[in-house]
């Protein structure tokens, strides 16, 4: 089974797409560029959400239910948001069908044409917005901490499984503030939660940044982002939250009276993560033999294979490991199918990425003992049953830290520093990755070097100092270094 | 505030709605028939959630994601299915917007014109058996136990909040099966899982039964509902699940080969429930001050407010008792907003069915006691601190427990059983609830008592023993009484 996996060094992309499709995360739907999550891939996703619920709730978040689609008035009302979101979108005209008078089918049925189009939501600030002029009046009413966990479209051309749909899940957080200095800080603390849950849960280190307008959010004033880099060399954009002003509270006229009754407009918010964060998850940690899931994250973190098959003694000492680790908050499971070879199974297992595999057969429990084997580094080992609940628990550990520090290796390894562009064009096709470089801040540099190089501005990092040079590509003056790279 | 609140009596309707704009559960949107859920609402569903798929998980099911628009042709391929469910839809005809030569405003691009039209899904049996025929070749591919959670979109000319909106959330399941019995005992299985949920956690008292043909879901054999019976003698189908047979294996062509190579068509059943559930909560329990709660699903389960207002000391004692609370996984608020009067928190957190409040005033804690009061009876009494986790604890489970029985009492006295027709419509008219009587079996008598009464058949009750007798409405030989009743 795992032989059928295309190597990454020979086509990476052919990897993914095998990735994705033998280890049953996604398949192909009957509808153009849509994807069908499977079991799998939808588990790894329900354990995302999980957490990052938790940490916007801990935050102060609540979640709340708006509408699907969205009036087609309401796109252009926002001047910048409507140029960049509303043309590629999937568009409600008619309401009924009716049987077809010349056939056995049905057909659109003419008389329920809409007075005004619909939108399905490709991102909701509009209705939201909308929405909020009859919740807020007064400071009292603010701030609105407001998320939703709800799935989107956008009519994309390419699509690939998870990393660009048509059709995503995501949450999408927009909240309401009283002053510029709040909206922005929310701005900040979500930034920081997005950043932590990436390199604390999926083991995926990120730089944190903001865009350049060229690559900003339409209708945003700022673009908080963190960026990824997979395997390829390619980066990854895995989380963006949107300093909005005062524009969404202007284009839908929310005005509040502060406590000295004067009348302004709302400061506002919006973030989002998308099941794109699963395609970011395969493409850092996955390998030719499979899917390599964080600890964190995996829907299964031990399997218990019985070898070479289930018997009453394996099973009562499996049964025992498994209450042992269940106690400590584990999820195990024991493999208790009577028709598959171990081997046969071994193979499934790191297929789908299950982080330990514990292999119990006759001989080890006369010795008191298992085998463990790690997904990670594919290292096995006897261990002890005496303790082995502790031993699977700070291994688990391990493994989460093992491929977070894999990670990071790799892409501080992949950090190129260039002072011209020759170098810039060498590191980027030779080496892959982000190039670091001076850059003169204009977009017309940055377009020309896309048109070029296909390279785009990841992000301006927030811990890279302001330092005096010259643009690697217009030789202009330049203040601070930023980072560039192909990207999905 | 709650003074707002119309009183049952007067108009129960009205008195509806007021509950859901006035506790914060819904509002209308700009979107015709769709409401936006507010976070009191989504609270309340997210509990639901929350406790439904533990349920669906410990028999064995698993989540997954299925796309949201489906190809129309589909439609038409079970034909009973597309005449009860495909024609009041959402019709996406189109895929780009442009803007408008003529405007500043945007129109639908003509050229971006699909091929075929996309549905919005009504529901998912189509588009997931289309996609079951991959996945299922041998028996050993099955059962397939698969859920998802999910928007859905029927275009209703009428709607009301939670009950019917053209947008609703829901979970569907879809499971495919290797033999017929093994498909019945998961739709029963489900059926169980539904009442159990309504009564155990909802406290909403279930009528357990099948649907007439007449009534049965578009593509089923057999349809199992539970009924409910809401304060104005209305009945609520709160949850269906349906034996599909092999209606749409064979729509779709799913065939499995079993373990001697004899080829199949596989099995199937489906099942829902939906924010409707909301509906039937508030329906269930709420009264003329304000929403009711069962504790189990209740956001926040016990709120602790300071008298007149929060002091230093007040907020010590309020903090070990929600450490106290919390850590017996009670769900707990302190109110220290200082601007707002007791009496007006007293009647908000009534208004928003809170089942505990606890009061804390200086004279209470020199006498090292609290008041508390409970939103369900409103009964008010001083409570020593000495123990008041433990007392709060038995309380939250008293309550649930006394709200199930109210409304058990309300609904079982509110069965008839009637023997001829004028005996049925004037219990119908001045009494309401379930109608319990003779029918004779036919589609043809179940209409005309509709068409006369407006009252259908809402099940045919699984604990209801076989008896002679005589049909209410045609005095044809019956075997059977079944419940009828108004319902939403």
């Amino acid at each position: 089974m795992a032989k059928e996996i295309t190597k990454r060094s020979e086509n990476y992309s052919q990897w993914y797409n095998d990735i994705v499709k033998k280890a049953g995360l996604a398949d192909n739907s009957a509808v153009r560029g849509c994807m069908v999550i499977k079991p799998l891939g939808y588990a790894i996703w329900e354990n995302m959400q999980a957490q990052l619920d938790k940490m916007f709730k801990e935050t102060g978040h609540v979640n709340a239910y708006f509408p699907l689609f969205i009036p087609k008035s309401f796109l252009s009302k926002e001047a910048k948001h409507v140029e960049g979101f509303a043309k590629e979108c999937a568009v409600i005209t008619h309401h009924r069908l009716m049987n077809d008078p010349n056939g056995d089918g049905v057909i659109v049925d003419p008389s329920s044409k809409l007075e005004e189009e619909l939108i399905v939501r490709p991102t909701s600030e509009t209705i939201i917005w909308n929405t909020y002029r009859d919740w807020i009046q007064s400071y009292r009413d603010l701030p609105l901490l407001i998320n939703q966990w709800v799935n989107v479209v956008r009519w994309e051309m390419r699509t690939r499984p998870f990393l660009r749909t048509t059709e995503f899940l995501w949450q999408e957080g927009h909240t309401a503030h009283a002053s510029k200095k709040e909206a922005e800080e929310e701005t900040a603390l979500i930034h920081e939660i997005y950043a932590r849950f990436a390199e604390d849960y999926m083991a995926m280190p990120v730089i944190k940044g903001v865009k350049t307008e060229n690559e900003r959010f339409a209708g945003a004033v700022e673009t908080y982002t963190i960026e990824a880099l997979m395997q390829d060399g390619k980066a990854l954009q895995a989380g963006t939250s949107h300093f909005l002003g005062q524009n969404f509270a202007k284009a839908f006229d929310v005005k509040f009276s502060d406590n000295n009754n004067k009348v302004e407009h709302v400061w506002a918010s919006s973030w989002g993560v998308s099941t794109r964060l699963v395609g970011g998850l395969i493409m850092t940690h996955s390998d030719d033999e499979g899917l390599v899931l964080p600890p964190k994250l995996a829907p299964t973190q031990v399997v218990i294979v019985p070898i070479p098959k289930p018997n009453p003694e394996i099973l009562e000492v499996a049964s025992n490991i498994k209450q042992k680790l269940t106690a400590l908050g584990i999820r195990v499971k024991i493999d208790e199918d009577e028709t598959k070879r171990p081997g046969f199974k071994f193979a499934q297992y790191e297929l789908e990425g299950v982080p330990i595999r514990i292999g119990i057969g006759m001989r080890d429990l006369v010795n008191n003992q298992v085998e463990i084997a790690r997904r990670d580094t594919k290292e096995k080992m006897p261990v002890l049953l005496e303790g082995i609940d502790q031993y699977v628990d700070k291994l688990l550990g391990d493994i989460q830290t093992n491929l977070f520090e894999t990670a990071k290796a790799y892409r501080d390894d992949h950090i190129t520093e260039v002072k011209n562009f020759t170098d810039f064009k060498d590191a980027l096709e030779e080496k892959g990755g982000f190039i670091k470089a001076h850059w003169d801040g204009s977009t017309e540099t940055e377009l020309k070097i896309k048109e070029e190089t296909k390279a785009t501005i990841r992000c301006i990092p927030n811990d890279e100092a302001e330092s005096s040079g010259k643009c690697v590509y217009s030789s202009n003056d330049s203040n601070k270094k930023v980072l560039f790279a192909k990207a999905y």
